[in-house]
């Protein structure tokens, strides 16, 4: 276990995220709000113990799996542990489990809040909540990668840890540049729908913000009512926008290369369009009753499939309120989520298309036994250690889905609030139905409650395994025993 | 495609019914009632057919995977078509989608009912209702390879294609005497119950009945408040009855052979007990307060978690009414199921176990990488085959349960009710929650719903593969096209 470049990375991480903090400061500065003082001093808190955590750098950079997970899992819970501080100290989330949810569910994109009354928080606090949003959206890490020079050793491995979905493609030869040829797109995606917003007549701290839960599909919003008070230009600008950040960032690459023809024909890319279509289609029928006419119906319901399928969770309705069918394909989206390699959470296109084409081919192994036929994706063979490790991240899913279920169960609510809660949680959406639909919100649970859904928010961004091998107590022998000596260095792939 | 095979197999399976149906007969003699008289037409309607399909010898046994499957499916089919005949005739279910759905629900020992007053039915069409449970339980076609001399060709994959769990283990080197060892067992088993229910002051047409509903798994009552007037004696019995048909049969083949220790030391009959264990522990806890005592909540504890566990889906008091977490608790065991090689329903407790395995193996190899330790289950290594299969398993059974979901969900009835009348139709257990809860029924559903419910009983009976080939076109293309002559012969494994 290479233990001073895990130390380094959080050291890295710590001086990060205290540069971040002044940009809540500015805000602060702007709207003269004494919370800034706060987030200065946070941000002295985790800058200097970063500082010397990185004094020394490691002797070398080697980057296995496991160091990967281990320096992933710690990132995440050291950024959200500072991240939260702000809240306490200026008495706005003054308790820790609470402020740390909030914080948790803004880095993890999960945008599920423990506020009853988002309004009375501070610009500085609504800034800093939102950009949680966009930190974690594109992955702490994956910043590290593009603005440090961190390189040296094989990290794709800390790469592999933190993006989503089931393999990791690299865009050019080197990580470095993999990441940040992905910021850069994400930045200028940002920008552009914060100019659409601000056309649209909405101020610019509100397409700020708005733009920042868009991005990272997070969906904390800055009004109590999410995106109901919305003029329908500022909900179609959104809507487009999370459809586009739920799309696999390969994609846009390939756009940017010119290679549309190659963008459009990702079958991931597709089947993530035909299931939004679809759903928006059964939405829509079941809605029209009770909207006040077709493009009402339709907007509201291309709106919420949008927000549910890329896990955003904005609302513009309630869709607690919905017919039981258009609230079961709401929670069925859930659990799909959007693209690999997008912003968004959830099971991901990508691994249901695998899963549908590994079940055809046992279908037909059944009539044709010795057909070899490999299952392809885009064109090309999908090996079989992906197809397996994706069965186990199904399992794995599904075992830590029942013991969170029966855990919250545990406080007695009524069970379409504890099975949402937990599905939107590990699937980072936000808002789920009954007592955590999207006008209600999580603070009626027990801090036990509120620890599993924590714990759940951060295993589904992380993709379950880095955070689980945590619990492995394999994991902590190598953590706690000395150095070996002969450890091979990590073979790049 | 040895489509004389299929034939063949379903005419005998026909002829089979044709006699089984002479047992309602004799009840309807015992107790004076008409409606044997269709039992008897009915017996006739199946026979003549069955005779005259089994009067030419296919020219070869052969069976591969694919006719095992497509035969097992037919058979199914076929049966509860025939059974569903004397309830509509006698008039007791007019409509023929109710008869088929009751008919159904008692095969594959699901125990789901649509009628809202049980009492009001005949002897005779109680004990036929009961009785398919029994048949079902073991298997129509184990029972076929138990009686008829079918073999030549490599029929396990009959049986392989009809009993529950991951893999097929033979007691015996012919599948024929494994067939009948098993069914011994079982009749035997279900003789001991009917016994200790006489000896309890049961009627003995209650004790038989009741022991069928046990021995399969099935839990259709004689009563409209199911067990819940029982005497406790009563109650205990059937409590372990369920608890001891949901056990591996295997462990009753080795205690046969007075291996008790290699019985015990079954992995999967372990993880099956001791999740009873765990569970009634819980549930004990959670009804303490509303019970008459400890012993009280005790019997009701444990009844409802083996009933539930096993899929017999018999109860004792309405557990709709219960604590959220013991809900909860119930509604997980639906997926976990009994012991595979038994005659309850579920996911099965060995493929959880290997589930759990393959997941910390996965976890493991993240942190050594080099690690080539397989998974073994009872000391044997776990083939990679069967590991495949049960993940590809997994995933189908959540995509079909997800589609069930929302085609359920169509008719607009709560989401606790759509999901676990699902939960329970594909697990084969019996009640659910809210409106399908033990002392409800599933009457109130539309045709189409039921339709869906009857295929999930179906698939879920079935494990899934041979009921969906049915729908895959390369099956048709088999069937409908000529019969290739190069075809290879089967390998017996």
């Amino acid at each position: 276990m290479n233990k001073s470049v895990i130390r380094y990375v959080l050291g890295s991480i710590m001086k990060t995220e205290a540069v971040l903090l002044l940009l809540p400061c500015i805000v602060a500065v702007i709207y003269r709000e004494t919370e800034g003082i706060y987030y200065l001093i946070t941000g002295v808190i985790c800058g200097i113990p970063g500082v010397l955590m990185t004094r020394k750098k490691p002797e070398d950079f080697v980057f296995h799996l496991k160091e990967g997970c281990a320096a992933t899992a710690l990132s995440w819970i050291v950024i959200s542990f500072f991240g939260c501080l702000p809240f306490m100290m200026t008495g706005e989330i003054p308790a820790f489990h609470d402020a740390m949810f909030e914080t948790i569910s803004g880095f993890t994109t999960t945008g599920a809040s423990i506020l009853s009354d988002v309004e009375a928080l501070s610009y500085t606090s609504l800034f800093w909540r939102s950009f949680t949003h966009w930190i974690g959206g594109m992955g702490v890490l994956v910043f590290l990668l593009a603005i440090i020079p961190l390189s040296g050793g094989s990290n794709i491995n800390l790469m592999r840890a933190e993006s989503p979905g089931p393999s990791v493609g690299k865009l050019v030869p080197k990580m470095r540049y993999t990441a940040r040829i992905l910021y850069i797109i994400y930045f200028i995606m940002t920008m552009i729908q914060i100019i659409l917003l601000v056309i649209g007549d909405k101020p610019l701290f509100d397409s700020i913000t708005t733009s920042f839960g868009t991005a990272g599909t997070g969906g904390f919003g800055i009004k109590n009512d999410s995106m109901m008070s919305c003029t329908p230009y500022q909900q179609w600008v959104v809507t487009i926008f999370m459809i586009l950040f739920g799309v696999n960032f390969n994609a846009y690459y390939f756009i940017l290369l010119k290679n549309v023809k190659k963008a459009l024909a990702m079958e991931e890319v597709r089947g993530y369009f035909i299931i939004i279509l679809a759903a928006t289609g059964i939405v829509f029928v079941n809605i029209l009753d009770m909207s006040e006419g077709v493009f009402d119906a339709l907007r509201h319901a291309l709106f919420q499939v949008a927000s549910i399928i890329t896990t955003t969770g904005f609302a513009t309705v309630d869709f607690n309120l919905w017919s039981e069918t258009a609230r079961t394909v709401l929670v069925l989206l859930m659990f799909i989520g959007a693209c690999a390699g997008s912003t968004g959470g959830g099971i991901k296109v990508s691994r249901f298309i695998v899963m549908i084409k590994a079940v055809a081919k046992e279908l037909n192994a059944y009539i044709h036994p010795k057909s070899i036929k490999k299952i392809k994706m885009d064109g090309k063979p999908v090996e079989n250690d992906v197809i397996r490790s994706i069965n186990v991240y199904i399992c794995t899913f599904f075992i830590i889905f029942a013991v969170s279920v029966f855990a919250v169960s545990l406080e007695g609510k009524d069970m379409v609030t504890t099975f949402t809660a937990v599905a939107t949680a590990i699937n980072n959406v936000g808002p789920g139905l009954e007592l955590v639909g999207p006008t209600q919100n999580f603070g009626g649970f027990t801090p036990f409650s509120k620890v599993v859904l924590m714990f759940d928010m951060l295993a589904g961004r992380l993709e379950l395994f880095p955070l689980l091998i945590m619990f492995n107590p394999l994991m902590w022998k190598e953590v706690l025993g000395r150095k070996k000596k002969a450890e091979l260095p990590a073979t790049q792939k």
